[in-house]
């Protein structure tokens, strides 16, 4: 989940729901072969799938040629705004990384993984990737040099994501971006970005729930999102801290203290769209501590 | 100390040094009194002080009719960027709540001291009068509704003031900023007070070192100031840990973890302007921890 609120572009955390099944294999072929078994459409062109993509950069590194077999079960749809690409780039080195022994650590495949992005979106993103291989929230405070730093956040944080069936592609979504904001603009998200990382560190709900304000990409980008603002008012009267657009959308996710009022202000965003006549799925989740996770042994 | 850094508008903190004396005593007479003890030019009206004008916002919500002298023993330079006009709103507010028998906590004093603000510079700033009051670094999240955020910050942090004997009036400072910025530059801007606050709550030098970049007010403020780009490169070659304009200028800080280095990187700042003949005042302080407090009891 990236673009946390005012953490536009700089801040994302990690889910525990939806999340990719990736099994990843040693292959004793001469390319990497991709096998989808999602029921959601990927190419399996390995040099176009950014799971692969995001491997040879890091064999590249260690100048192996080994080659792998990744068989998806993706259940984070591709679009979604739910970090689709940031779980395969991130997954697939993951997986590569341990069957190699472990040359390197969860953070030093971040930039591996931003080839994946890269590949997928055109720029080399990390606030999708990053809390994907290290969990909890992530705040990417500098590209160069890459700077990433965990932020330590409360123990009790529920996540509502509701992922309406109409589509948009990043790139539109950052098209529509003016290149410029006010001052005051500028400040006010300065101000709330950083009352949101304090919030989450000194596990300050209040602070958390009054930060949570985007005054630079949300009041553009949630035109897009047909009913948006009912969807973001019945999540806030359902008692969630904060709700603002996932990634650049169309999924919206909203924050909780409590997994019941997750439950609630998740079933509320639904209802708006169901109302609508518009699907949409439904997840709840913690937010996830320690990232990727190995599901079962080789 | 406001402007730290990428905090610009909405990040300061409490020196122990300088600091201003304020005798405040309670007085008979139908109307405040002011003396001026410290060898610097002071408006003795005080319809036109912002001691006086603070203390009256004051006085009026307690429904108060009490007059008080102000003796001022100051040692902040009116027009140095070192928060001199919030030091006296908020020390007369200090010291007049404390002879009233403390009504007021001294969070609930910062309205009162922002109206001393918006006597001297026309805004009614918060970023240097609740530094002063609540002492350490102090976030100003939302000024509707005003939200003053306390930041943890580590024990040892110590700061280099350097005030050159030159002149900028805080309201040209404020015209010489753009009214807009770059999409990019708030992006960068909210990465590193995110950053910025990250580090000093979790102690994190490295963090506050990287962090301490603004690109939206010191790149234009800083040609105000002649030097400035010697005097940052002589601050951070001493072992500082950033430097910066402190408030609108002309005064210049740098941080640092140690005390010798802080007195390391004052020399070498000060040294700068001598060599191009300009005359300066450099103090060296811890950052302090409580802000305001008695020095004799009445």
């Amino acid at each position: 989940m990236a673009n946390v609120g005012p953490g536009f572009d700089i801040l994302g955390f990690a889910l525990n729901q939806p999340g990719d099944e990736i099994l990843v294999e040693k292959s004793g072929e001469n390319v990497h072969s991709i096998i989808n078994q999602s029921g959601l459409s990927l190419p399996l062109d390995p040099v176009k799938n950014v799971s692969t993509v995001a491997i040879d950069s890091m064999l590249n590194q260690l100048g192996s040629t080994q080659k792998f077999r990744l068989t998806f079960l993706k259940k984070i749809a591709p679009g979604s705004g739910i970090g689709s690409s940031a779980a395969s780039s991130a997954g697939a080195v993951y997986g590569a990384n341990h069957l190699l022994g472990s040359p390197f650590t969860n953070r030093e495949l971040v930039p591996f993984a931003m080839k994946g992005e890269e590949a997928a979106s055109g720029s080399a993103h990390a606030d999708n990737v990053a809390p994907a291989l290290l969990g909890g929230f992530v705040l990417v405070r500098s590209y160069d040099p890459l700077d990433i730093i965990s932020i330590p956040g409360p123990d009790q944080l529920y996540c509502s994501v509701v992922h309406p069936d109409i589509s948009i592609a990043t790139k539109d979504s950052r098209k529509i971006l003016k290149t410029t904001v006010s001052l005051e603009k500028a400040i006010t998200q300065c101000g709330n970005v950083a009352g949101l990382v304090t919030g989450l560190i000194t596990r300050d709900y209040r602070l958390i729930s009054d930060s949570m304000h985007d005054v630079i990409a949300e009041p553009v980008r949630s035109f897009l999102i047909p009913e948006y603002e009912k969807v973001k008012k019945a999540a806030l009267e359902a008692g969630a801290l904060g709700c603002s657009i996932s990634g650049s959308g169309p999924s919206i996710f909203a924050l909780s203290e409590h997994e019941d009022i997750a439950v609630r202000a998740g079933k509320a965003m639904e209802n708006i769209f169901t109302v609508a006549g518009i699907g949409s799925n439904v997840f709840i989740s913690q937010v996830n501590k320690q990232g990727m996770n190995v599901m079962t042994s080789e």
